[in-house]
Parts: C-alpha cells; sequence; structure tokens
C-alpha cells in the first residue's frame, strides 16, 4: 500500500491557524489551485461538468496520531474517528470543494480548507446520488457543527 | 507516505460481480463487520452514536490504473477522476456506510459495498452540516445515478 501523489493544492492558506477546518465552514472567496500532473492529466476528462469535487489529500503537515482529540468545534476528548481532525493513523483528508473551472491539467475550486503544497492522492465526482444521506443521528457534532470555523495549531507538526 | 491499515473489512461479497457500486445502492440486508485493530480500539469512543460513517480503505483487488474508464453506470468511456471507477492510481475506496452498532473494536454496518478483507485505512464520521451540498451540475452522472447498482470484473485483476 504504497501512495503517488497524483497532484498538488495551491492554496492561499500556509500555515493551520486560521485555514477553514472544513469546506462547509470556508467561504467561496477562500480559493486555490489543484495541480494534477501530466501523467494524470487525460484522467480529469467529463469533471469539467460536475459543480462539486472530492480532494482526496495526504495531510501532511499534521501532527502525529493520537487516539483521542479535543476536535475543533468540541471542548472534549472525542475519539479520533469520531471526529475530522487530522492527527489520524492515515492522515487523509477527504475535503468536498467547489469546483470553479478546469484548464487543462489544472482545476480551479472555491471553498478550500487545504495548506498550501498539501499532496493529492485522489479526485472524485461528489454526486448527490452518492454522497447525500439522510442522518438522524450525528453524536458529538450534531449541536456544535455551526461553532467555530477556523483552525489553531493543536494539531501542528510543533504542538 | 505510506499506509499502515487500522482495520479490516467482513463482508459477505466476496468478488466484485453482484457487490453493490455504492452504499446508496446497497440496501440495509448488505451488511457486514468493520475490525479495527487493538492498537486503534480507543479511537472508536464517541462513534457508536452516529448513524453514518465513511469508511476509507485500499481497494486491494482493483486492476490497474486507467486515466478512461467505462463506469458501471454509463456507456462511455470517462475520465477516472470524473468517476467512482476503483482503477485508481490510488486506489481509495470512500464508502458512508450505515452504523449498526459498535461493540468493543466492531462495527456492525449495513449498505455495505466493499469486498470481505479489504484493508480500512481511515474512518470519519458523516455529518449532514459537513458533507451535504446542495449541487446543480453534476455531469454525467445526473442522468444515470440510478441505472445500475451491481458491479462486474471489468474493474477486476483478471480484467
Amino acid at each position: 500500500m504504497q501512495l503517488e501523489p497524483i497532484g498538488v493544492v495551491h492554496s492561499i492558506f500556509t500555515a493551520q491557524p486560521g485555514t477553514p477546518v472544513q469546506p462547509a465552514f470556508a467561504s467561496g472567496e477562500d480559493t486555490g489551485t489543484v495541480e494534477v500532473y501530466e501523467p494524470f492529466e487525460e484522467g480529469l476528462d467529463d469533471l469539467g461538468r460536475f459543480d462539486r469535487i472530492w480532494l482526496i489529500c495526504w495531510l501532511d503537515r499534521s501532527g502525529p496520531p493520537r487516539m483521542k482529540v479535543v476536535p475543533y468545534l468540541d471542548t472534549e476528548p472525542r475519539g479520533v474517528f469520531a471526529t475530522r481532525a487530522p492527527s489520524r493513523p492515515n492522515p487523509i483528508g477527504l475535503s468536498a470543494v467547489r469546483l470553479l473551472r478546469r484548464e487543462g491539467r489544472f482545476l480551479h475550486v472555491a471553498e478550500l480548507d487545504l495548506l498550501d503544497n498539501t499532496p493529492l492522492l485522489d479526485i472524485k465526482p461528489y454526486s448527490a446520488h452518492i454522497d447525500v444521506f439522510h442522518v438522524g443521528r450525528e453524536g458529538w457534532l450534531g449541536e456544535r457543527a455551526q461553532m467555530r470555523v477556523e483552525a489553531d495549531d493543536r494539531f501542528s507538526e510543533d504542538s
């Protein structure tokens, strides 16, 4: 199970503090460019007609994995797999960003929550038929998902 | 970027033909168990109160990557990143399955679209506040997402 980056994210965010913690909490002005490396360019065909795409990234600047974390949206320690915190055994990030347009092997996106130079592992189309579910219970997140919208340094390499 | 499996999926599906292509097309009877290895058990705390969870897996039996694929739901070749097909440069699967209950380091799930013994890389909670977006355009998928619900062998190792 060896990963190969297929591209890299170019973002205005260079450090975790102040970065949106999710695309859902970012603004249309949080824009960036996803550069896909040349061998993979043909795989982007047909993507330009999707409004939203999943970016699956390697969160290379997250700190070492912890089994209990205090997530940005909460004040109590939670099991890391019940959170979207980056300090995970495999630091894989899942971001549904808005696709503005494709230009060759570059994707211009908005509502970005990723740091500059984040390695890109995969892109998938977001589909209401596949990705939208009605959920009754969503644990601690249900009450707190609108509380706070920016990261701090709690999951950075140095903390 | 070296992956470490955190667990393994136990499923009734042992080969791609006949397996649901997405949790959204699976039934409540497509159940299975996610086994999380002991060092990661504490990370499951607080997860039991979520109705749905993302399983991020390594699709170890998908064929070699291709930049153009004919997806299960379509009859024309599409760029692989505009599809959810498994034959990707990094064969990472994204499945929002229904969580029935947690028992220690075992998660009983339904609406499963994964093969037996698939390596598990990560678990994240599904949240309506984070994962649900209104999308206007969803390319070729928009018209076709209700056509067909089972995989065949086009992305298997042998084809």
